[in-house]
């Protein structure tokens, strides 16, 4: 149950689940491109209609609800090296933050049923809520 | 009040707002290196440890939450051009969509009393909500 909505308090539903045969935060690649598995996007019903533009070989943003961090987090070390000071997490790519939003540039490699999205370099963990999908920009500046 | 919150739905937190010259939805550019004046983005004080190492000449990815959006939509013409076919909106930047978070690449210019940094490049509305800022990694494919 949720109280005390107000005007700077805001729903997101997910739209769906990644699939990954990744599970452990601790083992998880820090950025997708170091090393992550192939995953997929897995989409509810109620979203489909939007998804039908999307095409194998597109590059895209996708935005998830890293729902096994920590909201309570403002200063980390970077990377969790201990051996490096900590810095305030805006200037990090933690999962740990107030509003903890995965942000996951992908290249689509297969599309079934169009609903289930083949992905590469996803480093997020099997099962996290999926928020949205963005394509990435011809001006690669605004991605 | 909220009801009905289940396992897939998320509340976020605004940590500031954004303050610009932008108020008219209808004449905001739509990308933000399409002529957005520059704007500030003024924390609240409960996440201002987190900002501390943000810096002038920084280039960051804020995200934002799209108050003025409708989140029913799942197909739109890209750019509202009505001569162009509808699309799925996941394969446009429509502030119109079922989580309606805004993703802008933009550079810090001033920094005042570490709350309130002035950036370049950011085509949300006066007022609109901060929701999170990361930095762009060192590798572009990231951003």
């Amino acid at each position: 149950m949720v109280t005390g909505m107000d005007k700077d308090a805001f729903v997101l539903r997910a739209i769906g689940h990644v699939e990954s045969s990744l599970n452990d935060p601790g083992s998880a690649p820090k950025q997708g491109y170091e090393g992550a598995p192939p995953a997929w996007l897995v989409f509810d019903d109620g979203v489909k209609e939007g998804l039908t533009d999307l095409q194998v070989g597109d590059e895209v943003i996708v935005l998830t609800w890293l729902d096994r961090a920590s909201r309570e987090v403002l200063r980390t070390h970077p990377r969790g090296d201990l051996s490096q000071p900590q810095r305030g997490v805006f200037s990090t790519r933690s999962p740990h933050r107030p509003n903890p939003i995965g942000l996951h540039r992908v290249r689509i490699v297969a599309i079934e049923n169009v609903q289930r999205l083949q992905v590469l370099d996803l480093e997020a963990l099997d099962g996290t809520p999926i928020i949205d999908v963005k394509p990435v920009l011809v001006r690669s500046a605004d991605s």
